[in-house]
């Protein structure tokens, strides 16, 4: 990868990236109807969005439109597909087997989007030795060890909140560089640690807030 | 409840919303360490906020704190889990149990914050008559039926992302109010239909892209 690439990488918005998805996945059922070129316009219509919000995000996307006629389809899903990072397998831990990590394990729909759940780790020793989903659990102490073995990228956290600093240290101290925090917890770390919080209990909270409006 | 009120719930913004349920989960660390008061400073010190953010934020929210010592922690604790709407149960339906919809059946933690899921929903035979974690699984032709019998608000949706639109009509239709949507289409709706969208690949797609960049 030379220089200009990594510049491109970067220069990336967060809201392109959020949005990078919505477009793939409207471009894939295009694809399943069998259709074979797509304008930006459409896109923008079906996912409203403005039209030059859609072209503007498909340009940090190494793919050129047709005038009249627009992307083609299949070379739009590959490239989208790569560029996401969806093909590509990234080896994740998941720290904390209760409830909802253990239902992660359970989700094999992630793998299809390039996370490669590897292994799990609680400190229950009950747990250590188990598996769920076919992936093995090990206790926490064990992961230093475990880490060496399978070179894990990711950690996603799933243990309760009054552990999830604590753990974070443990995790980072091992090596992992990007961490998907699902706890209600604002993690603190390094500079040069990636960071992705999805609160499942935010976004309840948003969903009954305008529930008890609409209501009233 | 009075046209203040109302005026009052309508105006909280979603970035607000959002915040608050990091504060919660700080406070209730701070109760389980035995504290007893917090400042919005301190706050704002640990989620990396604004104190005159926080400050507005807990506005919102029918508490006052005191000069110098900030709010009582107890009271803080109950009524923010009671704003957010966490210690009311809404009663929801899944659609579609598969790998994702499963998974969010198995994690009873939901179930913590106000989410009651009573049933799910799938248009495959076999699975009709079955139970995940106690909760009854029927085939979709008897959501109208099972929907007057439990009267749910709020329709999750893991289906496969091109049976999305057609699930979300069937489910309105239905009488559902609220639709936490979990598939990567953007879903169209009427106005008075609440809509959270929780991508788990655009998340990804976030992580994977800032990891790439810092490996480079």
């Amino acid at each position: 990868m030379d220089k200009d690439d990594i510049k491109e990488i970067w220069k990336v918005p967060e809201p392109t990236l959020r949005r990078l998805p919505w477009y793939l996945a409207f471009v894939k059922l295009l694809k399943g109807k069998g259709e074979t070129f797509v304008s930006s316009t459409q896109i923008a219509k079906e996912i409203n969005v403005d039209a030059s919000q859609v072209a503007k995000d498909l340009s940090f996307v190494n793919i050129s439109g047709k005038t009249r006629v627009g992307y083609e389809i299949d070379t739009l899903v590959e490239v989208l597909e790569q560029f996401l990072g969806f093909t590509s397998q990234h080896k994740a831990f998941i720290f904390g087997v209760g409830s909802l990590g253990a239902s992660l394990l359970q989700d094999s729909g992630l793998n299809q989007y390039g996370l490669d759940i590897v292994a799990g780790f609680d400190i229950k020793d009950e747990l250590a030795g188990s598996s769920i989903n076919g992936i093995p659990v090990f206790h926490l102490k064990d992961f230093r060890e475990k880490q060496k073995e399978y070179g894990a990228t990711i950690g996603i956290i799933t243990v309760p909140v009054e552990k999830a600093q604590e753990v974070t240290e443990e995790i980072i101290e091992g090596g992992i560089k990007a961490l998907w925090n699902f706890t209600p917890f604002r993690i603190r770390v390094p500079e040069h640690i990636v960071v992705q919080n999805t609160s499942m209990y935010a976004h309840l909270a948003v969903m009954f807030n305008r529930l008890n409006s609409m209501n009233h």
